[in-house]
């Protein structure tokens, strides 16, 4: 089994997953993963239903989106994928779904915040919302989308905060490898419940105070992190 | 197997997914399917469990509502089913349900507004709701539910927006075949969920730019459409 | 297999299914029926697990609560059903649960109003809620509960409205059998979680027209009833 | 099989359960139990997912946090569960998670007041929440979470209301042993869930009478309770 090959099975398993996390409805989301080298990037195929879904049919694309392996058209959402990758090197995975409470941020277009440490535990900050896409944009929509969302991270650095919301559209969620940006997703869904329901309850809720936000984070991701088993 | 073969045994597949995908409470949907045609339609029996459906059971009546196959009582709704057919030349299947947002909306009597890709992508604009049916109205009231319905859509193509909120009562959904009218059944549900929550966040939200809602609705049905396989 | 073994099978079933209804958390619930010469009432035992249960488990009382049948105690509320048995002649079985939506109306202390024909074709009317027990009341609790509900409908049919919502605790659903006041208990959370979510998207929303509350009613129940097959 | 064997196996057990109960997602929460004579406490792994834990990967911990059995790392919230079993001696088990509905009460800093007899059931007054820890706390973070929830419980007893929101974070549970923590921790986020609809309902919602409050929860704790089996 190649690292190719291996990869394949991540991105087809990643992919199943999003139904067993209760992320998706119908064909609603699609997993990609890059390998080391950076120069293959495998994503599902657009339209398939994910039971059917095996690691032969993940389409492989080079860097320019080039198919080079798999007989199925990938995603229609790879231009998306490969802009992230392209211009957020840290990245090894990205997962974009039209989760119920993130999508609600998204359309409402407002950024979600910080309101706990669950939140502070994957997210180090709020999760941005990019702008709409202009009329002018719409030619290349799914590679200006990608674009966007590098444009709104100028400031903030995307293994902080992995993931988006696009307005009007849906989050994007990416991690260090492909379980890791699926982790992200099955948290930044949770934690846009808990902050919807926090905001019915007290719309006024002030975020996390920023000491506790750090030491939260930084207990799971800092270089003193001591959290988990390694 | 004949072709009223098959639409009874898609109808009945399709009816006994209503439960799977979380439509129906109790005995409250059922999905009709027209034959090529459209002399035929297969209706779900009145008032059995979903559990026990087999194609057997599934009830076929001509346009005329007159039983040309089944043992059992056609649903209630057939006259309703029929209407629809007769107006919309289109549409090859229908669901309805009492599915829980989009009744809260259809309840409401709100229209429910576009926010979001994922309503474009299945439904080219708001998904009106109907008026109340008079009190001179109730003789025929199942065959006059589907009259308001069709009066409605005056000036909307049934294509494009394939689905209505009844008011008071609850969502008609229709498609091309049974399983395109199934789709589109659970997409309304999840956007209706999602629209519910994007309103409790931000009441003053504004649909999606007409742009962007083109762009998605023609990504996936336009001429050039390149969403799935084919 | 005798009358009185036949309603112990059937109450023990209407117990397990509050678990895969989704009406019970714990032992949040319990579920009785009536023989038919009205002379045994065959309850669920206090505080055992719903996956437990069997058909020998379940107590039957006679109409004073003295234990006919069973070695274990009885639900603490079986004074209640006992007290609703007396008054409600055509009633057949009692489902009482603290499902969700139901349970929230009753803390709020507002009866659910009926926004829809869901509702409708269950319950004719909004379904009312009791006032509070008073500290005079205490010492027969479970007792006055059930007299606080005959109370409570005074001028109301419990046979076209069965159900009702005790102010502070949570719903007791009544039906002609102990199927039938499962099918109504089912179905007062899906219309409690409908008008909550009605209620949210609009405030001032009106409830359904009495002429159409009236046809949906008739449809299911009424003497020339056509939904369903008999 | 000795008793920390056995204790292992039920907290093993009850960490499991939380997924089948739907208290986690992701690892976010964790059981621990204490041994009769109060000198070890068995606690879930750090990081570990549930599915792959077994009890021979239960942690044991002396009262100082020392580990005497097992290979993994303890979980990081092990010194908070120690200050707990500490300052409470009625306590024999322990449940932190970040279970939806409560955790947006701890996030909107609102204590959780008691609405409803579910509440009254298992705590006899709001479950209280917690002040934020200041930034020269935080070194200590986990033990000072312990001393922080000590500290609210000044003048509440915590045999009587069994729980805590910490602000900005989750909930922290306890009960007598490690089924009556799971049991209360179950209890919590039902109780949260239906309070956080109960006040979109009415905002101005009276918490339940005293009097009702105080038979309810004297009917399955009191000294004379009689609710259950024995």
């Amino acid at each position: 089994m190649t690292a190719i090959d291996r990869l394949c099975v991540e991105v087809c398993d990643a992919n199943r997953a999003l139904v067993t996390r209760g992320l998706v409805t119908l064909t609603w989301g699609n997993v990609s993963g890059i390998s080391a080298d950076r120069c293959f990037i495998a994503i599902k195929p657009s339209g398939v239903e994910y039971s059917d879904l095996t690691p032969e049919m993940i389409v492989v694309v080079d860097p320019h989106g080039v198919r080079v392996r798999g007989d199925l058209r990938p995603s229609t959402d790879t231009p998306t994928h490969l802009e992230l990758y392209r211009s957020f090197q840290a990245i090894g995975g990205i997962v974009h779904t039209h989760s119920t409470y993130a999508t609600m941020f998204a359309q409402a277009r407002l950024e979600l915040p910080c309101l706990g440490t669950t939140h502070a535990d994957h997210f180090a900050g709020p999760v941005p919302v990019t702008r709409q896409l202009t009329e002018a944009e719409l030619p290349e929509y799914e590679r200006n989308t990608g674009r966007l969302i590098v444009e709104r991270f100028a400031s903030i650095d995307p293994v902080v905060v992995p993931g988006v919301l696009v307005a009007g559209h849906a989050p994007f969620v990416w991690g260090p490898d492909v379980t890791g940006a699926l982790h992200n997703a099955v948290a930044l869904e949770a934690i846009a419940q808990m902050a919807h329901g926090t905001l019915a309850l007290r719309e006024s809720v002030q975020p996390l105070e920023p000491h506790i936000l750090a030491k939260h984070h930084e207990r799971k991701h800092g270089t003193n992190r001591y959290y988990g088993q390694s």
